[in-house]
């Protein structure tokens, strides 16, 4: 990452923190706005919101008036995952105990849709020109993103996901918002439709490759760079790229030692290091990889359609970062 | 209730009922849908809806122009439900399970979600010019309910609440819907700022009084009209006006035997007419219906400022039937 870019990251981040938590300043409820200001301080790396405003800049606009936006989306992002984690009865995240660990089940369906709330309320305060534009937009990317969390459920009980499938539900549960970021920066920038279907598209498939590294990092991560468990989503038989082309595309032999794998209540550095070698030698380590490069090439591809400017050149920087990331 | 009037509530009943299964016709994913159709086929009351609805009528404007605000305020008072049932543990609703006992705990906040942001869909849909500033009144009410959510829930484990507690946490988690249906109502009816916050403070009224009859039918109401278990709340040791009022004002030795009566796990007849015999000696019962009558006496004096048209019959009509309400 250039010092440019990571600098400018840093600085949106910041902004974007400050105005998050300016929106949760109430004190009482305690059991509803201590949740809440534990959410957004944990730190994430909003890449959500960074994506809306360098769209929106991409396409000549002005970031401040993508601001609000950005901080919708972002806390739309926080609300998925508070529920989220209820449901994935996940107790770490981003380093710290869950909601729900922390304070109890109650405690995260309240914080979680408290969220939800605040960020439409605070969508309300973009320009009123685009606000019936964007609440529908906004409110269509919600609730594919509801669908996708709701196939990953489903699909957890199913052994016969197909790579098919799997690319629906993450199409939904993440790459959704992504483009979603990326389609209201543009709008709010004022871009033509082009480069609003460019953006959207970029999106996408940067959220694909996102999902896909995210399902990989599960794997392969060093410990303590993820901030919650290791192996956690091969523990809970969720369908990741990883288990998904796995059981489509790998001999039995190879599913067989998998399986024996899943006898392991905890999964150890030794079983991680034997799961990895499976698939590896399935081929579907290299596949995921692969993956990913394709997903991420396409997506710089689109950026093409965009003027030759700094935003545009952090957007092609960005894509980079998610293949390398390691958290 | 005049004829004229149950007339009136039925077709709009059912024009809402219709547009919001409309809304949830998807049939993937199941395990989202199938708890979303299930929900709102419950057939509620729709007071909410059927406020807004008149409140537009009666600043006189159309109703066409207010249904989807109707319907999507209706659709939030769903997701507060089956959010609610699952923090209170509820098993039973309208008559039927409730969707975390029918399904599961992931499926009802799954579908809470889903209800919430299929709201914020639908209000989406109303007249561009008064979005923003419905969508602003929308989402500070829903944050509202949220923070009496946590204050009920807090409640609980306090023995020393208020009575003026209690009416700050029932002002949110029940007044504040209704009295948003009705200013929500009047702004989409085009009424003056005057007409506008009479209805809204008829609302309010009308929603304390609701709450504090909801209360007295928890213990008073004859099984199976009520669809969910007699005594509950008492069960659950929620902060009810009853409870509330005895714990302020009763003298100890009433205090004493309703402590007693905490001690049966589930509450037959005969604890659940000791309990009300009780309540009738320290004066609760009549303190409670007392307050109930102020409170929508209060509330047909601000439709005074309201010109003489059949909607604001209905509201006056509307006001007498929470009083005799029996579900």
């Amino acid at each position: 990452m250039t010092n440019e870019f990571k600098v400018k990251w840093t600085k949106l981040k910041d902004t974007v923190d400050q105005r998050m938590m300016q929106l949760v300043q109430k004190e009482r409820p305690v059991s509803l706005y201590d949740p809440l200001k534990y959410c957004l301080s944990s730190g994430g790396k909003r890449i959500r919101p960074l994506l809306l405003l360098l769209s929106a800049e991409a396409v000549g606009g002005d970031i401040q008036n993508a601001l609000d936006a950005a901080v919708a989306l972002e806390m739309v992002h926080n609300f998925t995952l508070v529920h989220d984690d209820i449901m994935d009865h996940d107790d770490m995240r981003r380093g710290r105990q869950t909601v729900h660990k922390k304070w109890d089940e109650n405690a995260a369906i309240l914080a979680g849709d408290a969220l939800l709330v605040v960020a439409y309320d605070t969508l309300a305060d973009i320009s009123p020109i685009h606000l019936q534009e964007i609440s529908k937009h906004f409110s269509s990317s919600i609730l594919e993103v509801c669908e996708g969390q709701a196939l990953d459920k489903e699909f957890e009980s199913r052994p016969d996901v197909t790579l098919d499938e799997y690319f629906e539900m993450i199409g939904k549960k993440t790459a959704r918002l992504f483009a979603a970021s990326c389609t209201i920066g543009a709008i709010l920038g004022e871009g033509s439709e082009k480069q609003i279907k460019a953006l959207q598209s970029y999106g996408e498939l940067l959220g694909i490759a996102f999902q896909v590294q995210d399902d990989l990092l599960d794997i392969l991560s060093e410990q303590n760079v993820l901030g919650k468990d290791r192996g956690s989503d091969f523990e809970q038989n969720k369908k990741t790229f990883l288990i998904t082309h796995a059981e489509q595309f790998a001999e039995q032999k190879y599913l067989d030692q998998l399986q024996e794998m899943r006898k392991n209540k905890h999964l150890g550095i030794d079983h991680l290091k034997k799961i990895i070698d499976i698939l590896h030698r399935c081929g579907t380590i290299e596949a995921a990889k692969l993956e990913i490069r394709s997903c991420l090439e396409k997506a710089r591809t689109k950026l093409g359609v965009l003027e030759d400017n700094e935003a545009r050149k952090f957007l092609y920087e960005l894509s980079s970062t998610i293949e390398q990331r390691e958290s």
